[in-house]
């Protein structure tokens, strides 16, 4: 129910036969799928020549099965899938990107944002390039292209680039022979690699992809890693690491990640629970029932529940129908839309105090509503606890919070958002638990601090360069 | 992850004004989704004249905004989703089913089945008649159409209707001047109404679409009991109530209801609460975790961790896109389709003994498929227990139990079972328990005890007059 | 150009050996699409058991490759093309019509329209009957599965059919075993039946889907001829034969068919050639150019020129890519519907005095803008010549003309209708002519004399059944 | 039902007022179908904001009603119409191309092709572009781009990017503020221009296009002319006219553009007629009647009528329902994909000694297939007439011939030719007789002569660079 989002999920696939990859992204693909909705595609390299097929929508619906059985074999792979905005004005924005240049084709799949964007893009310009996205990754399409003119390899473009780009980066780059991962020196985003029983290399966003698709989880990439993929098997390049200081995303344990995948060493619902309990310590309350928002607040609910003491209930329903295609009541429908998509159970927080824990609150209009769904269905108290502190700042690393308008933690103390909502107390985790919640690792929590790892623009806005598009056409 | 379907939801509104009504069945299916995702469809009635819309799929598929807001208002109207088959071949059997008569139009909702659908089939077709649809839902239109040309009214047609017609049936039959609700005598399925501020008036197959809508429950339709919605108000016609025992199906608490509804007075997440407590009494087991299947073992998973002490956790995450559309590996598939739809959380299960609670085994194979996703994650014991007692009778009213064949549960001992699913031991819930799980009310356990409530027929198969139709065609 | 629909083309192959006939069926309905745009349906039959798709739109729309390649093998297949109108609510009337009865299942395509219909579906409705479709085809299903239940066979139960029903139509009627095609003894559709090599045998509406098959023209069915197709070979039946004076509808030959189709012995094109050399000499005109409208006007401008020695030219090009998705200029646009179908040919026309030929005029409308087309670029007059007479009654037999109502030819006199049209002469066929457009057969000719040769319904209305139905659906 | 295809068609609309351009453009690229089925697209300029909807398929496929009325009003757009190609691998190369560039947004259509593609593209990616489509447009907006950094304007960028780009191009560039036509030096390509009484001022491939929208025909652009619409009117930059002789396409007179067109002067009926003319004095043949393949080569036959006083008749009807769906009967089917596209029409060519006009034969094969339809309908003689000289050499102007093979005429005496066509005589236009056809403009005949205007490249394959795309996806 968090109004908050990821840009993408990658997947990467090389294998020593040629066989049917698209297939095994495609279910890779379906277990990122949590990382992006808005669009997906599949770019495949069978000796040497790429095949892509990318439209917006969820995977089940841009690859219908005369699609996926229609792609070619190959012995490399690549997908993507990509978050959901309202406006769907982006055909032209899925990925992989594929581009041809001076030494032939070339297809990227990105998760993250640069923080130097914009700089590079005028640069760019100013040499006379031609954009046809209003994405960063054409940018990074552009620079390898030009260094690729001077480097004797793929993988030495790759790595002088990443001299040029600055920020947030998980790449899959496939060139028609090799395939190559790349994370950025703060490794901002995950990206993890495991291996087939037949010597199949599976390269993924989350290890919840490699479990899905039968694969072993071998290792997280170190952050500035490259991994090359090719005849000659496969091969670690660490000029960049160490280069930045460890600056895994919070936000990837508390929210983005799948609960069943394990990121840089540490578990997701481990870290959940954790957050759960710490909130149950820091602010604690005396309740009768511990209930999570389905589906992110479950598990840090039943962190709390176990620190506290206090049982835990399952109190809301999530309508698990409610897709892409629902359409919204509008605003002068008798219906409310947060009421078709979550409903309270009435036993389990009737005549109760209720703890109600969710992962985030960014505007709180969601959180006000389901304040009043379980007044209605009996709560007596609602205590709101919060697994992550307020957010304060943009992000510029790859998710959705482009600027401080409307975040509702802005200029308002807890008890002010507390009254807003509805809410008897509210409580957030404090920003100095995020660490313990990581389980130690390095992490970035800028959002909440505003202390950034790099440069930032003076001025940020996602779709700064996205001119209208009609329909979901391009 | 059940094996099982439910047959049908339905919805009716009646508004003393004119209204956008096509909206308020449309989220009132939403909330009705889970109890059939086969097809769907809206009839309204406006002035007497009635307009239909219905195809296969989801409710968000077959009503995009333009269908959606293209529906005409009108004073009532009538919904009904269909469970999901594998062929699809049913757009001829989408319902609401509207036939043109000597009397007009009459649009009809059905949920159950009826067990002496063949009989009065093969008497209607030695009178000439012809069907255009394989269910038994024509039949009773046939019938209610000839009552209809001695009767003095709709209600007294559907009076007599019910003389005639045999076994489960929830229905609403809207005319052009009246919306008619029905509940069969037993009361096998289950069909409740409420009312909203400005005098409309909502009959549901469950209470969480009225909830859904905004509705204020009023209270269920006796077994037996009709309900007259028109412009002289509502009326109730009790005439065929208390000839029969109440025998709501057991398994609408235990699988298809949604937790957050009330069914004849009982929450079924209570009952299901009560179902886990009972396992937990009745076949303990000696563990560290208890984890459900998801979504609908969650419940029971929680009663059952509650009562035995045991530490309830989340073990098990469900791919929440995995829907209609998603193409299943193949046989030569290195993937599994289990490991798509669901993923162990290898920390919460690993070196664990765990107690695996789920609502039933059918076949049992996705049973063993997710005993061993929970091995391969590092669970020590698997202790299975499911909240239902075993299947060892095809069901007639309404469940898509047509015959015994297949059932795992019959010629087996538990042991068998246990041994062939992989688990170190297994439970199921008493037979004598269930009334227990039911809260006290009268209900139907055909399926596990082979004693009928009504006469059935020699054999059974659902899809009897299914005749293969190409594509989604009719 | 004409407003003018006719209501049907059917198809149907009987083979001996079990084969891809939908195939075949596809490509003659491709043959009989001028006959009917709205939707069309193939039913196959493969040992007994009959498989059907259809649906609203072209041939091309609603059978993709998938579709087609998916309907079953077998030994026997009908379809069915039905004409287009506006709305589109039409799914459930598309054709073939498939029901289940007591002795099975039946497929039956139907081309024309009964005289009783009306009474005949009243009398059904009395006997308890429900309709699911709102055309008579319906009624006549219900009839042949009476007539069943007590004729020895299904051939015995259409003949004795033909006893009920009057009016218009040429029918195939699918049984399990047999193939059945039966032509109204006025003979006022055409059906015709032809042979391939290998002994199967087809019978279509028109002539022209024999020969795009491939098949041999054998002959046309005599009025009143049952055709029965078996294992046991071809049998005629011609117990109905010689009741009733032939009366094929004349506008088969000025408007509906297709030019290369040679109905009831007489060639179209010929047909057409004569009555523009009939109007050449009943209407002659001083002019310099003869052209006629695309398509259906050209064959008699042809006749024209040849008899009156004024030159034929191509003055006016059709745009073909306007078809059924086209979307109109609505009133505040500035561009004109007529001048995207159509356009002048500036060299042709320009300085002339022009005779137009055109089929038909019905409303007048889409004449006057034509007029003015050909003002604009450069005629100095405009000499109308209409191949066929003034329209001043409906027809009951299955041409939309369905009331007197909106044809300009009532209350007008020619020079007013001249002038309405902006023409400086028009000039109509002579209702005596028709006998010798058509070869001397006997036709009906009821629209231009309001001569009936059944008893007709004192009001009629095509859509009277039709309630209105949301989008495309059922 | 020739082989042979144009590149595009392009449409422009410049407007003093914003309104619903996107509307017009649709009517404007209905009329220039003809030109390009395999794609189309619209952009529409709004207040310096460009907005652009383009997708595989006709207009009426691309474009629904949704669609259109969601684009938004604007005082500038531009069309396209893109020719249809097999596999549809083309989303991508659709246009018109919209690019980012430091100047801001950009849209270009363009009709035509580089013959100095492969040089400038090479040059591109050694100065590190990359290419996102296969088409040598892009090629232009990367040199239009490269231009503007350095020019003053829009327009001056356009006129350098004159001086280094060779051969085909009729362009529209629509920049935030103007639209710019442009036809190259040589005038290969056709472009016009007309205005509407409001003062909006429309650019079009041909004056059908204007015609269709209701504007006013003002002039053909020179070739080597330039239009600059903005606020300040039009300009017209005459910088490169009269740097090349003068070449239109002479295929453009005999088979691409639509007859009501008038290009360069001629109009096109006329030039078809003067072409059958031509052929009756050259090529004259002793017979009954003269007959053209629909729809192309009708008006050539009327011309050879005329001049060879042998009458015209309507021998062959053309399926009009046969659109990019249609499904093609495969190896073993019993049906002919000719036989379903055309129909002989037996009264005309029955034991007649038929002229049989077409405009051109590359391969021959649905030549031959055409004759033996009218054996089967009992032509006693078939002297086939081709209103165009015989190809031989590679078109690099936009004409999809891209090479010698396949073509029939080549090593082939005409004898030889009729033969394998199984036509009694053969008689092609005179290659000297073509400026007589084009009513004396210089023309392009170079698929004839091999003689080209301009440098030509040593190889040529218009798929070079596309690499495989699976369905119709990007």
């Amino acid at each position: 129910m968090s109004g908050l989002h990821e840009e993408c999920g990658i997947f990467g696939i090389w294998s020593p036969e040629r066989s049917a990859l698209a297939e095994t992204v495609y279910y890779g693909l379906y277990a990122l799928q949590h990382r992006g909705q808005e669009g997906c595609g599949i770019a495949v390299c069978d000796d040497g020549v790429i095949t892509v097929h990318k439209d917006v929508g969820l995977v089940g619906e841009v690859f219908d099965h005369l699609t996926l059985t229609g792609m070619p074999s190959g012995n490399m792979a690549v997908g993507h899938a990509r978050y959901s905005t309202t406006g769907g004005n982006g055909r032209r924005n899925c990925q992989p990107l594929v581009v041809n240049h001076q030494k032939g084709r070339m297809a990227i799949a990105h998760n993250g944002n640069l923080s130097n964007a914009d700089r590079l893009r005028s640069e760019l310009e100013l040499s006379g390039a031609i954009f046809h996205t209003t994405s960063d990754t054409e940018s990074i399409a552009y620079i390898i292209t030009k260094n690729r003119l001077t480097c004797g390899s793929i993988e030495e473009a790759v790595q002088r680039t990443m001299d040029t780009i600055e920020g947030a980066y998980s790449l899959i780059v496939m060139s028609p022979t090799k395939l190559i991962a790349v994370r950025d020196p703060f490794g901002f985003r995950p990206l993890c690699f495991g291996r087939f029983p037949d010597g199949s290399c599976v390269v993924a966003s989350e290890s919840c992809a490699l479990t899905a698709v039968g694969a072993a989880f071998e290792r997280d990439l170190e952050p500035g890693e490259m991994l090359i993929f090719s005849d000659e098997g496969v091969r670690s390049d660490r000029s960049h690491c160490g280069k930045a200081p460890h600056r895994i995303c919070v936000f990837e344990y508390i929210y983005f990640a799948r609960p069943d995948s394990v990121i840089d060493g540490v578990p997701v619902h481990d870290a959940r629970l954790r957050a759960g309990r710490i909130l149950a310590r820091e602010c604690p309350a005396d309740a009768d029932i511990v209930i999570g928002v389905p589906d992110s607040g479950l598990d840090a609910a039943l962190g709390f529940a176990h620190e506290s003491g206090i049982p835990y209930g399952i109190g809301l329903i999530k309508n698990k129908y409610v897709a892409r295609t629902f359409i919204s009541p509008g605003q002068e429908s008798r219906t409310d839309k947060v009421r078709i998509k979550l409903a309270a159970v009435q036993t389990t927080v009737k005549d109760k105090r209720v703890v109600l824990v969710d992962d985030s609150i960014v505007r709180g209009t969601t959180g006000r509503r389901i304040a009043a769904l379980l007044r209605e269905a009996g709560a007596k108290e609602i205590h709101f606890r919060v697994s992550a502190p307020p957010f304060l700042h943009p992000c510029f690393y790859g998710t959705d919070i482009d600027s401080e308008d409307g975040l509702i933690a802005n200029h308002r103390t807890i008890e002010e958002i507390a009254q807003q909502m509805g809410v008897d107390s509210l409580g957030f985790l404090p920003t100095g638990s995020l660490e313990e919640l990581c389980g130690g690792a390095g992490c970035c929590k800028a959002c909440f601090t505003g202390e950034y790892s790099t440069t930032v623009p003076a001025s940020f806005r996602k779709d700064k360069y996205d001119i209208p598009l009609s329909g979901n056409a391009e």
